[in-house]
């Protein structure tokens, strides 16, 4: 098992990375209170749900639970008042703690309910999903969708201690965990060069879910983004590094509406199109781009996107949040494993990187 | 005008308080962005609305509208979401602001959307009941109710700065003048025996709106509570001092179902009670008693609460938040003019207390 203290504002917390982890030796410490309420929904409980349960239970907690459907599409208002509900009808007080049990869409809510409920209770985390374990665990970014806008409703709350357990990616959906991938190829492309080496030595064992590997690359990518996170808690420079790859994957998304393909693919798509951008600006090498898209190829996820109108991919890239007083800023590579922001990129050049990787 | 600062947090915010302010001159410094969102409810709205739209609109903001229905039972998920979709609506963005006009329902409401929309937005709160401007306006506590509690969902969230204008009180309907009251003279009874003598003094006047009179007590409550709560952020000593009648009050509020009486009027008569235990108890005299219900009674509030059957009244006391580890805390009086937090009374004295403040 390895530990990564995650150090942000006046808190500081423990990431736990492994195999077959112990809930109820790990968990003892940072449980406050007597009660527990373990939120999850109908696809992880039946999996999991047990084992946490009789471990938190075996500490003397009260334990009550709150199984929401699965789905992005329930990650509402209403289905986030039904935590509330739960929590109230089973009499808990300001001193429990909510626990987030499966991927990034129970997380964010139960975060968010946890940050809300009595102004505030005790958060822990355990991601279930490879993608939340990389990316939602380090932050303290919880929410809501509205149906006009997603995660346009939340809080920043930080986690007690998160659980990463490499076991339970066993159950995981293949889609799912190349989605996972995806963003830990994002880091390495980003920041660190002997990162994607490493992956480019162990990337079938990491689909093959070594769970020795997949524990050492979900350190690495936490690592990574507590670094940096803790640089930029604002959000102004360096945090949208974490952005390579998703302008052009929120093209994708929005254009292929939301569902159809996951995030962590459209990222991927988005980060190949970021890598030929970089190499038409002259920056990186076309062997570069092609240890990108080889990399992106065999955590098995898409390196071009279905035909999209050149100015539908435009007019949604125009809507992301990257754009500052109308102008594109992009994450783009300057060395490969060196991500900047700017908006010093050929127009043109953008528009060729899109069309090169369209289906024909 | 005056102006008393908030010092809490890594936050400073001024209180402006006096009458006929001119919000575009005092507004100006304060907001962030070019997007402003006034929430406010049908009652106020008609009155006020138009005089901050104007003035904010010529500071060349983007001015759009959130109008509630007017009610405590209008203070739930269902109507917050309400703000969510009039800000995505509108096409705000995380640099707006959200500008509370009423009282404080709204100031709750208001302030809850701004801390999580976008995960957090700039807040303006302008107070326009007297109860808001001396108790909502300091402490940064911002919620809704759920059908089972009250306030149990919310945020702190920090106004950038309080606009409470006495000339806005002319309009407020007396029994809601005479809420806000009560929680003056709680300052005062509870730790200044000078701002009591200065109640005495000026009684009838505030009850007949002198905005001068007025606005030097929602100056001294404000003060008080700025120290108080700066003092105790995370509610463990001090602050419980600022629950003085309120143990009793929720008793009387629970029991007459929450609109039967105001939340004010509970707390007057509350805080009759809790004189009266002192009383007993040998700590202050009869004498101090009687002036406690004297300047209760001459702000128009009620010092004997209806027939309650006092089985139902103490069940309803232990249901407060105030009950710690199952034992009982009540806000006494150690002298006139200074409180403190206690369960070492007698509880044959209590009950006392309590039958001795019922009508017959
Ligand atoms: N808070 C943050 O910083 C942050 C970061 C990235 C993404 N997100 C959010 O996370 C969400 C996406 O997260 P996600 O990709 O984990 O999606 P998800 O939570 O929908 O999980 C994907 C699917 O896998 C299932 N699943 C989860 N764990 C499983 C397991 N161990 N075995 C079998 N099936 C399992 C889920 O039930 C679901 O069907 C989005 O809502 C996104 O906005 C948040
Ligand atoms: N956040 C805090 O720290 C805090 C502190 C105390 C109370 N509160 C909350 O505040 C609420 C009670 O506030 P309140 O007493 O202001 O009640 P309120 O907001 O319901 O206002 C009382 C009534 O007066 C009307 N009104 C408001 N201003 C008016 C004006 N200038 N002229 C005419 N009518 C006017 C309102 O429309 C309403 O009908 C409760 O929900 C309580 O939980 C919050
Ligand atoms: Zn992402
Ligand atoms: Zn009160």
């Amino acid at each position: 098992m390895q530990t990564l203290y995650v150090e942000l504002g006046d808190r500081r917390y423990p990431i736990f990375i492994g195999s077959d982890l112990n809930p109820q030796t790990l968990l003892e410490p940072y449980i406050q209170g007597k009660q527990v309420m373990i939120v999850s929904n109908s696809t992880v409980a039946p999996l999991y749900l047990e084992h946490y349960q009789t471990a938190i239970e075996a500490l003397g907690k009260q334990v009550a639970t709150c199984i929401l459907p699965d789905g992005e599409k329930y990650k509402d208002i209403q289905h986030l008042n039904l935590i509330f509900d739960a929590l109230l009808e089973a009499g808990f007080n300001r001193d429990c703690t909510v626990l987030a049990l499966g991927g990034g869409v129970i997380g964010d809510m139960a975060g968010f309910a946890s940050a809300c409920f009595q102004r505030g209770v005790y958060f822990i985390q355990v991601p279930t999903t490879l993608l939340s374990q990389v990316d939602s665990s380090v932050g303290g970014k919880t929410g809501i969708n509205h149906p006009l806008g997603k995660n346009m409703i939340g809080a920043f709350q930080q986690p007690q201690v998160v659980l990463a357990d490499m076991s339970q990616l066993k159950t995981l959906p293949d889609r799912e965990l190349s989605a996972g991938l995806a963003e830990v190829i994002k880091y390495a492309l980003l920041g660190d060069i002997e990162f994607l080496d490493w992956l480019e030595q162990h990337m079938d064992a990491l689909v093959a879910r070594d769970p020795v590997l997949l524990a050492e690359a979900v350190y690495r990518s936490c690592a990574h983004k507590a670094r940096i996170v803790a640089n930029d808690e604002k959000e102004q420079g360096e945090r949208a590094l974490l952005n390579l790859g998703h302008t052009f994957g929120h093209a994708i998304e929005s254009y292929l509406g939301y569902g159809e393909w996951l995030h962590g693919e459209a990222v991927a798509t988005g980060m190949v199109m970021a890598a030929d951008l970089s190499h038409r600006m002259g920056w990186i090498s076309a062997d570069d781009v092609e240890r990108t898209k080889r990399i992106i190829s065999r955590a098995q996820l898409p390196i071009v996107c279905p035909k999209i109108p050149l100015d539908d991919f435009l007019g949604f890239m125009a809507h992301d949040k990257k754009v500052l007083n109308g102008q594109l800023r992009l994450v783009l590579m300057q060395r490969l494993g060196q991500a900047i922001i700017t908006r010093e990129f050929d127009p043109e050049l953008m528009k060729q990187s899109i069309l090169a990787h369209q289906a024909a």
